[in-house]
């Protein structure tokens, strides 16, 4: 495979800074077509392709037409969520390796026929997690590959991103979120914080998650930000289904737990709020904090800036452990999308694919991940009911190596 | 009631401290009798109270005989936490006003004898929580009170406190958490985190805890740290019950949730956490901040560094809405114990008794916030499922007013 011939089939925010600042500037990569079910995004990023590259590449509204294509190797599926799946499934069919942006599942029937059909048509498949790619992720999960929190005991990790404007202006922007919004109450989104743990907690490797519980505060958020705002009292009297803020607790097979929190329509600031503990010492990016067994941790009468000084020291780290890709990250790379982790998740994609390497995010991932989109949805429906997630492998993870996404 | 007239029941670290820096230099109460099934204890406590007052105190190791004695307005229950509820409920029969110390139920049985006892015998009784009244839980309160908030959504604590040694040598100090730990698997102590959170969200006054979920870890720092000291060793071959990390979801009547995390048997430096999440902004004390609506939430790809500076800001609060017992501390009151906190909350109970007021934490409050342990262990039991939780007030709570420990 000389050249990667792509195709994009989703052409919202997500797919137009990926074709833009990621695989356009990629080596030995062409966008050969591009599908959306809005015309004139097609027509926006064919134009812009044409611009860029000097070629104009096929349009198509319809996705189907898309995957018929016998120019396209590729595609980077980046539509709206509840075609994720659907799309992927549909293109493995039509021997199209997948690069699948990341959302929740709708069914856990569809994270079986995501497995299989992968399994049976063994096109390679890769599940966009770009956060698995980013810096401090990696650095802590290095830094626990080399024993330094000891047994790894529990992680967490959060989505807090006030999304109110993107979704209360869903209409105007065309933004799927708002639909979800309405009509669904679940962890709609955790894979940017589940993700990362999954790999380093060896998930679909070693060990599996066995079971969740959810637990949803109400709505709030979102009625009193369209309430406010002149252009959307039109949605004043919907009932917005999705409470403000999500924790998952997340039991493995090993021992662990993983918490995961989704906070998307109340006031903050942006955290993923990585944290590894072990029982030699911890992470927690929450308070760019590590601390050691060795450490003083009763400090506790001191005010809380104090004795944070004493423990902020997570920066000695980064020369010893941050893997090399990040230690030579380049601007380019890092104005790429998203600090840099959007290059490196499509580099690894494009490298895989070109060497028929093994994916370092692969369908098990996707599966195991999405699912817990529609699980989390069964446990809030239950009071936040104990709810068993599906083992994807079918037993493979008890012998599957580890596979991080880069050497650490 | 010109002075008070104190009995202590439980001489160990927590009853002598408190003894010693809090009740002996209260205005007005004098210490008459105290009792520890320990005698070199009630030796130690009745010279040094002694050595300080120039009176000794009846002293006995049986709590019944200092229950009996006509001497003894009020008890102080600081023993282990298996006695707290009988021996209260004994107090309270026996017509003796009741400080109860912290910790967490065996039995839901246990926590409407509580109430009932304290009802039929209308004795004072308070719950000394006095993580209620610590400076930042107050702050973030008044905070709330005046509406910064917005609609209050969510709210969450934790008791992240390196217990290992304390636990470790339990046989050597004679504490009662060895054998908790060994036998049981629960969220043993929510009170300092859950306590201010209850307060908050006005729980058995306009709002109640309708139901939660817990999941546990497995057992891994305490054993690891057992073998690693040589006159520990004989606990080598112990299986530790209890879990390393516990979260637990409260779900409130009103629409919030409230998430524990109970954490002391790993390295880390101390935290509570008290977080309270809004419609119009946060207070989070892990990360010393404040944030408001206004505020730009999107700076998420700078180091985290960086965009903590921006909104570093709760300092400017304290002026502002700081409580007037905290602005005008004192050196004597900050070193009574716990940074000021125990001065406050002895100080509340002494005027509350004195004044024949209502107690600022009272019987219902204990009973709701003790019984999460036995929840806990009951929903652990079964994978984390969903447990009711029973409202002690029997409907009252929907009536009864807020009432905050001091004026904000």
């Amino acid at each position: 495979m000389e050249k990667i011939r792509m195709g994009v089939i989703g052409l919202g925010n997500r797919g137009r800074a990926l074709t833009n600042c990621v695989i356009l500037p990629a080596r030995d990569v062409d966008i050969t077509a591009v599908c959306d079910v809005y015309d004139d995004r097609v027509d926006a990023a064919a134009a812009e392709i044409k611009d860029k590259k000097g070629k104009e590449p096929f349009r198509t509204c319809s996705a189907g037409e898309l995957l018929a294509r016998t120019d396209v190797d590729a595609v980077l599926i980046s539509c709206a969520w509840e075609d994720h799946i659907p799309l992927a499934v549909e293109a493995m069919k039509a021997g199209k390796a997948v690069a699948l942006e990341v959302g929740g599942a709708y069914s856990i029937e569809d994270c079986f026929e995501l497995v299989r059909t992968c399994e049976e048509t063994r096109t390679p498949f890769m599940f966009m997690e770009n956060c698995c790619f980013d810096r401090y992720e990696l650095l802590a999960t290095a830094m626990a590959r080399h024993g330094l929190f000891g047994r790894v005991v529990h992680c967490e990790g959060a989505y807090s991103h006030d999304l109110r404007e993107e979704v209360g202006y869903g209409d105007i922007n065309r933004h799927y979120r708002l639909r979800n919004y309405i009509n669904r109450n679940l962890e709609n989104y955790p894979t940017h914080d589940l993700g990362p743990i999954a790999k380093l907690l060896g998930i679909n490797r070693g060990n599996r998650m066995t079971g969740l519980v959810c637990g949803s505060t109400g709505s709030f958020g979102l009625h009193e930000y369209v309430c406010e705002k002149p252009e959307l009292t039109y949605l004043k009297e919907v009932k917005f289904a999705q409470g403000d803020i999500f924790h998952t607790i997340i039991t493995c097979e090993n021992g662990e737990t993983v918490l995961l929190r989704l906070d998307t329509t109340l006031p903050r600031f942006y955290t993923r709020n990585f944290t590894v503990r072990g029982t030699k010492g911890l992470y927690e990016m929450n308070t760019n904090s590590v601390f050691f067994d060795y450490m003083d941790g009763e400090k506790y009468w001191e005010p809380i800036d104090t004795y944070r000084e004493i423990i902020d020291n997570a920066r000695e780290y980064e020369e010893k452990y941050l893997p090399e890709m990040w230690k030579k990250v380049t601007p380019e790379q890092l104005k790429a999308g998203h600090g840099g982790m959007d290059w490196f998740e499509f580099d690894a994609f494009f490298t895989a694919l070109r060497e028929g390497g093994e994916m370092p995010v692969d369908v098990y991932d996707a599966a195991a991940w999405m699912a817990i989109s529609c699980l989390s949805e069964q446990s809030i429906k239950n009071n936040g009911s104990y709810v068993e997630i599906p083992d994807f492998t079918r037993g493979k993870y008890k012998t599957r190596p580890l596979k991080d996404v880069t050497a650490l």
